[in-house]
């Protein structure tokens, strides 16, 4: 095998014609964001000209498995998410290996450690990340990673799946609006999260659209967790001029709001409509079954083992991160304002 | 190392002393049931008296992997058993697998495959099988399997984890008795499932004991899925003398009825009482949050990673089928009998 064998070109090699380091290169091919935009064009070039194929280490030549890392399994995300991932590796021959860190380095450190012994084709995070210690370990594994995002984590390095937040939110505000609402209660979620942002701009702009001024009052923070939605519901519910609808960033709060128009001997959606955010599965058995922003969380994870797959093989990916379309899903917990 | 060293008697020099198969004692050593008592009695006493360490087989040595198999991850209790699963397993410095193989024979063979390239410390089922000729595969790679069954399937020869799902149903039943309650509604299971005949005999044996006959117009099949529980809902709330309370034997059937309830303009707990069966993350934040007969899915899933660890390093379990208490928990869908 001569070095003219474009077949067998390795990082080092690209990595001298370009006049950067190895680890920088290993960024561009894993699709990495923190490589300046004219050197990852060069590179990239270079990686084409010579017809790089990914010379997969040794270490990752059979590990027939695929990780995909939660925060935490009680996650309401976590199944959908699971299911979508397991569904593409197990097509490809591959097993799904799941975990959750805690959000504790003891138990990040315990699971690297494992994953050292056994070697993965790439890893999924949920929403969770490594401490730069860790991270830096994975990189010089040279083992790819996927972000999953349903809620807006901050920009990663690595390439990200999530959705498209703030036109799920307008799309919903709007839907209210032409039912006949007009005084809309939000309630929002963690306000250091990106896609709480996007929310809450979304519920904005659409009532902005209409040409209808913000009453703050109706903007509530929550935490997206249920008891945080039973708290704001029942705040919005005493106003002395209350809302006629409830938006709830997230399914978990807006089942919390059920409660709370429960409690005070009201229902929904004859007294007062509610819309939630995200599609869990247990929402449509809910009662009523709940209108929503849907977030496709098995595509999301889909997406991600596809990725994974491809950024094994060699493959370069075109975009550090794709947001999936939300969408709105009619049930019956909203209804026309009368009048 | 010489013969005479007890720490290295193999299976076959056990299995000629005990005059038995080589996959007879394999058997034995990994709690399976098709053994004769005698048999078992017999080879037990000999791996105990020369000291039988189960030699894990080099294959095994650092698989580092747990495998853990559903039929669907949309089963509703798939994310608990998975939480039991991975928090021993991540303790333990161990990586879950997690696989669903839809009831389809091409995807368990797809997983097999998998698991062979990697190998595994050991296979969780979820109330799923293989056909014969995969199961005889798997016994040949001696690898040790053990069932987690929250839905009553037929006896199988491996390790078995359920619930107790007879008491479960009585304590719930005489429960609604102590509140007042006569006619009670029953929804059940899909009646070739034990654990569904479990819980409509518990249902019975509690109405028997206080003295009440047994109206069977009040007892409906159901399938544990929510279609079923809204459609025998809406059929009991017809009757002419409907009843006062109603004990479905899933969640997914309570909260089916708690919708049957709503839209013939009811309440729950004010006009009926309603009692689910599961005790799923979700029913805690439904409106009301629901009473149920909690089954402990996580510690079943906990016991049988436990179980997996022990039999992988040659420990022999002490009994092929263990049943984890139930537990009546109380919240705000059932209330006393106005009277």
């Amino acid at each position: 095998m001569t070095s003219a064998d474009s077949r067998k070109v390795t990082i080092a090699a690209i990595a001298q014609l370009a006049g950067v380091s190895v680890p920088t290169v290993s960024r561009v091919i894993n699709g990495r964001s923190d490589v300046a935009p004219h050197t990852r064009e060069r590179v990239e070039e270079l990686l084409t000209r010579h017809g790089y194929r990914r010379r997969r280490p040794s270490m990752r030549a059979s590990s027939g498995l695929i990780d995909l890392v939660f925060n935490d399994l009680d996650s309401p995300w976590a199944v959908e998410i699971i299911r979508g991932v397991e569904d593409v590796a197990h097509a490809a021959g591959i097993g799904t290996v799941v975990s959750a860190i805690h959000r504790r380095s003891s138990s990040a450190r315990q699971w690297l450690d494992n994953l050292r012994t056994r070697s993965t084709e790439g890893v999924i995070f949920v929403t969770s990340t490594l401490e730069p210690p860790l991270q830096a370990e994975l990189r010089r594994l040279d083992i790819p990673v996927v972000i999953v995002d349903p809620a807006g984590v901050p920009p990663q390095e690595s390439p990200t799946i999530g959705a498209t937040n703030w036109v799920g939110s307008l799309r919903a505000t709007e839907y209210l609006l032409a039912l006949g609402h007009r005084r809309i209660g939000f309630i929002s979620g963690p306000p250091q999260l990106m896609c709480s942002r996007a929310r809450v701009d979304g519920y904005r702009a659409a009532l902005d659209s209409a040409g209808l001024s913000i009453d703050d009052e109706l903007i509530h923070p929550g935490n997206f967790y249920h008891e945080a939605g039973f708290a704001a519901g029942a705040q919005l519910l005493r106003l002395p001029d209350p809302p006629t609808a409830i938006f709830a960033a997230s399914d978990q709060m807006a089942l919390g709001v059920y409660e709370a128009v429960r409690r005070r001997g009201l229902r929904v959606p004859d007294d007062i409509s509610v819309i939630g955010f995200d599609d869990l599965p247990e929402v449509r058995w809910c009662s009523p079954p709940l209108t929503t922003v849907r977030q496709p969380l098995a595509k999301m994870g889909l997406l991600a083992a596809r990725t994974i797959l491809r950024l094994a093989q060699g493959e370069r990916i075109e975009s550090p991160r794709v947001e999936l379309a939300t969408e709105l899903v009619v049930r019956d917990s909203v209804a026309p304002l009368a009048g």
